[in-house]
């Protein structure tokens, strides 16, 4: 329960005080503080940094054609404004980076982009994370709130010089960065739809009464990925049809390849969500007509029986057969109690007849098939 | 029963009479007399005026680079009349200052933008109320119908010249009104999303009656939210996209952000209308099958009852067992009771087993599990 | 029924016949008689002519600066005929004026504007009745089938020349027709409104049979008022977006004043559509639970006094005690009959307890709470 | 049965061949041979010719100013061949002829406009049939594939020199024929509407079981219509808008008419769906409703003899009286049997109280009200 | 049920490792080594190579007008490089080549288009493949995943020459790939049609428990179909709307054509979708409305017997009569036990009445109709 309240619940905090000044730095208190990493490449060489003082920033700007400088942790409103003095980010922006919650996005702001998006982790369980990306003439810098992400084979493919990442310049980064992040909702999706096929088997099994709880899990997950990929697709397509200078036209065809993987994406999520909603229905129409065939069963064994107690208990009134001949003269023959029973047998006979004849009985109700029982205990 | 008429009735009453002279100001007899405060600052200097006389506005114009005047209450006509006289209002836009229903939007006067939006308050119930804002080349104006708002904390950051509100001009004071207005749906939205927490809560440890009253009223209040803040998404679009003079670039940018907000307003608004159509579903389905393994269970001791009540009825009958062979011998049988009970307990262990092999009776139903009961009185 | 009947045939009947000529002017062979009455105006002075005849309108046109010619009935062709040939209108319009179910529109016939609106009536029943508006460079004429209209306030104000009608040309005065048209909206949604409210108040309250058809019937004069003001919104659009020389640059914001009204009339149409259908839901959810309760309760009695009915018939059997102490000795014992009543009783306490500890019985079931009867008779 | 099994086929089937060479005029076998008729006229005369053999076509064309050729009947491949090399028809738009499931569109071909409508037949079943039209510089040339249509009435204007339609060129005999066409839909519609309502006034007697078939068969009817006129819709609005050097200014005001109907045809046919699915949603509730009153007052009525039956079968038991004071004194006493019957008319009167109390039972239900039986036989 | 694994897990499965570099060529490991055929023409002449190595592939291009490679099978990485580099294929698009489920669209890269289409299979269940097309100024490479296809007819005309393909450039060609593999979806969609149709027949026949399960079954395969369908829809607007050097005017109006298939096709998987949504709409209502029809008689028949069966027992009662004439003097009278039996009919006889007149019962409920049983086993 309480993860639940937690997951839901960033939906909505953490942001700024309402009113407070526009372009307030305000990082969520239980963040922790950052942690920074550079790379500066160019088409001969890399250096790598791995771990980079705040001191240390201003003089890696434009030493190498590309310098990206990845922050992890967005616990300190100083670091972040001192960075953002460095590179000249708008208070805006840097706002947005520590305020997790933003939607995807591309903010043009002249001399550099801001962009947004957001990974997804998790295979039990769905969460994301916010990635906010500033591409500069000369310079890409990321923001994340969590150590962990997707971009590692970005990192790998840099110092293995592989794919010729080296030879393009930061827009050909950034856009890795991107394909990266998208790039991580495919295991995810895969997840969820295996899980639904999990749960589809139990349905055709008969299900259980956690069938209904976990398909609305699921549902939510989708959902929560759903809204990341979303909006993406609108920021790339910004990205692609208007022209940025900081945005070479080779680098724009590997965007729409992204653009392509975002709208895939968004494709699956949607078949997902409909066969989620199928199953859903089916399961419910297949418990429903359990319930009813099972009572309509045991109405017919009450009605056959109904008759039977009403003979036996004609026959159980203590009217008088020694005063007058029309007092119950069975009760006196040779052959009553055989006849009684005669009678009842000819009741039900005739009401299983009769209900066969409506379609109200059908034999194999009575001799269950060899089939495993559905609904083991 | 009272307080709802009221609120929904806020929607429709109260406008200038069908058929008036447009331009017509005709106040809601309940608000109540104008109250007026001034802010006139430039980047110097503040001087902050916390009641006005309405002969004394004409003299507060143009004294400083910005004068705001808030006005509280629009129970006065000729108040609003003398108002719009001096500032050269439209007549139309201050007929919809009174008529306090108008739809956020955005009307371009040429000398002066007119925008009306909607603040919400509350946590336990949510209210909106108007805003309207008439933004000019020196001068802020803005009518409201109750005393308390949303602005607060931008009279604070004038008064502490903080965020250096005052360096800017009136324009940037308008965005700051719309900000904070925006900034005031986040508590709602999120007390909205506490409740429906709880009630997540009662329903998954199996609801009460007033389950889906509460989900109704729930849902009411996100659709007044809805209402108060699509509509602005819209406004702010228009205000971002259009060339205005009274906008300048810079400010532009900061309404760009504005827009996010509401558009992350949007998104959260339909993410929790969809929980809770996710939960009511979930909770009816809830309810639907607690009920029908109710009447399985009952269904089924009756059913068990009735064959062992007919071998009781068949034993009662009156057969004389001395007139024949024939006639009921098990009542003269030295085993004759023992036999009755034992042709009972057969049939009904039978029927057990018969019901178990068809999946209708699960053992825990007997046997109820330790944990704590479902729908505690 | 009959009433139903005719009200939804007027969806479709008296159309011009099918494959007629393109501009057949055949009148409903049940509408009145044309009665035309007449403003001529400027800004000095007024005259009205209550009754005018065909032969007089000639002389009419051009005497003042604006003519507002009124036609009610349109149940004579060659009067229509006459009229359009006196001031040029196409014969498609005039087609379009007797046929009265056009949806709202705008058609630009170059020299003259022709505007299609719908008025709505009736706070019982709403029904609504089309007004077709020629706007001319010097002349405003209007058709209506019926006498009665929400006009009367525009001729009020002509008369008082309040409001400065009589200082604008012929584009304000059709505004102001426009505009009354609109206005006769609120009042017909507020009776709406308010049967809704009852119907609530009745529902809370249990509902009864007819809840279902009341909300059918409100819901199907909601669609009719929305059907009337929905294509309004587009033509009152073009006319604003559009230029068009009848139309003067100050009428064109009276006009977006105007396009304000229509929509918000659609977002209050909308909302109370939506409240109509959770009421629905609601109601239908209400009248599900309290029949599954009851059932639930009789069904709890029957399994109550089935044991025991059961019980009653063992001791009602008929075997000989005295032929062996096996047969029914309970039957011979000193205190058998306290025995049976015993095993009855502990037999039901038993069940009780067990459905409580269930969750199926509720105390207060058995002991209704004081609480005002909800289902009175 | 096979009746629907056609109409659905019809969907799909009679298409050429996958994969067959583009523009192959595969005409269906079932269709009749082609038979000719033509129109040849000017603004002082006109020639009818009833019938047209195929090597007359030639000689016909630029005779007067416009040329109607109408062909009935697509059995022949040949013939449709020829013509289409007589007037330099594109392959692909005689493909379109022959298989007569196009969705009407509006083709331009430079020389000549190529428009695909459909006409709807039938009140009892709603049928619909290609027209297929060929608009050029001095002919116009229409094929369907049935001898009977709705353009009739134009034949007779042409005859009759009515409304002009021999003043002006092919373009507003193209025009006439359309109008023809979708004037056509109006009686279908009102049908539909006629049969809707006599659905209704069954469904508020009570229905049977045909109701919820007929409800779908007339949907299924309604989406038969809609998919005639929607696409139309679209083809008309690009005539209008687009300039076409066949269609002068004058027409266009005629095509707007045109538009303008089938607007109002398509808000009629969603009017009809949407009284039809509410329609549907009432039936359903009240057969629901019916079935749970009915099943409610049977379980009261077993309820109520219930406790009846147990007092009876404890007075059946056998203790034997003589034994002990404590077994069945009762059955001893001088008013035993109508302490027994008071003992049960007081139980029931009890329940019935308490039944009423709860309100589970109301008094009219045992005493039907005088209005007409709702479920006569 | 692996099959229907295999399949959903075809939509997500397979693609190239999250964060591999773009372009890298992951060919699916299940799949066949690359088989490739080549047709070589132009106006005169046409050679077919049957099987092609990968080393002849340089020396066909350019020998003849027009030179169409087909890949069949994309097990082989290096193949697939190979003619990238021949062919001067951007990388990305060889990886989506290799990635079997994009969705169709048209890229364009300057010298050459890309274009994916998805081919669908399968009268018994659907399955969709894609088809790569690169049109280049002389060539048409195509790479499919499984040699089947649905491009048989166009191999055949380009062998007869027929039609005049050979005629044509290479946009033509690929026109006509286009083409056979849209018309390959009117096989598939008419066998579906089939399908739905038998359900219907039997749904009409009263169903049976796999109903519900086929028609989710047929919706999956609808929504395949039109997942493939959907997004040509797109691609082929953009082909005809933007103009391509590869292109010619001529083969645009084919392209039109195309289109309006796809559309039509659209069109067709909606009405069977709506159709099948209104199949499962009614064999619910069917299922449901039988079920309870049989609760109710059931409820009935035990409601009639309920008071005879109390009537029985209290004359199974065992007041002593000789002790006063109070107690059950019934039971000595002459007639007593016909009086009895009686009192049993006279209340079946009432109840009957009762029932009927409420409208509970209907006689042919009792004598069921001649026509063949509903449901037979």
């Amino acid at each position: 329960m309480s993860n639940h309240r937690r997951r839901r619940h960033r939906h909505v905090r953490r942001r700024t005080q309402p009113g407070a000044i526009p372009g307030t730095i305000a990082p969520d208190p239980q963040s922790s503080r950052p942690q920074m990493q550079a790379f500066l490449y160019g088409k001969g060489e890399l250096v790598e940094h791995a771990e980079v003082q705040l001191s240390e920033v201003g003089g890696l700007i434009g030493k190498q054609p590309v310098l990206w400088l990845n922050v992890d942790g967005l616990g300190d409103a100083a670091t972040i404004e001192t960075l953002g003095n460095l590179f000249h980010f708008h208070r805006l922006a840097l706002e947005d980076v520590v305020n997790e919650h933003q939607r995807p996005k591309v903010d043009d702001y002249g001399e550099y982009l801001f962009i947004v998006v957001r990974m997804v982790h998790g295979l039990e369980q769905v969460t994301s994370e916010q990635l906010a990306i500033f591409l500069g003439p000369n310079y890409v810098v990321t923001f994340q709130g969590l150590p962990g992400d997707s971009l590692g084979p970005v990192r790998e493919r840099l110092r293995q010089a592989s794919g010729k990442i080296r030879d393009y310049g930061p827009d050909y980064l950034a856009y890795s960065l991107l394909d990266a992040t998208i790039d991580g909702y495919y295991p995810v999706i895969e997840a969820i739809s295996d899980r639904l096929e999990l749960i589809e088997d139990e349905t055709l099994a008969g299900g259980d009464e956690q069938t209904m709880q976990k398909l609305r899990t699921i549902k939510h997950e989708l959902m929560t990925a759903r809204r990341g990929i979303w909006p993406q697709r609108e920021a790339l397509g910004l990205l692609i049809r208007e022209s940025h200078p900081q945005i070479s036209a080779e680098t724009r065809i590997y965007l729409r390849d992204c653009y392509d993987h975002v709208v895939q994406l968004i494709d699956l999520i949607e078949v997902y969500r409909e066969l989620l909603m199928d199953l859903r229905d089916f399961y419910m129409s297949t418990v429903s007509n359990r319930i009813n065939e099972t009572m309509r069963v045991l109405t017919i064994v009450s009605t056959v029986f109904i008759p039977m107690t009403f003979i036996a208990g004609v026959y159980g009134m203590n009217f008088n057969p020694h005063i007058s001949p029309w007092n119950m003269p069975e009760l006196e023959w040779y052959y009553g109690y055989p006849f009684a029973i005669a009678l009842m047998l000819g009741t039900v006979m005739f009401m299983v007849y009769y209900f066969r004849r409506q379609g109200w009985i059908r034999l194999r109700w009575l001799f269950p098939s060899p089939e495993p029982p559905r609904h083991p205990e």
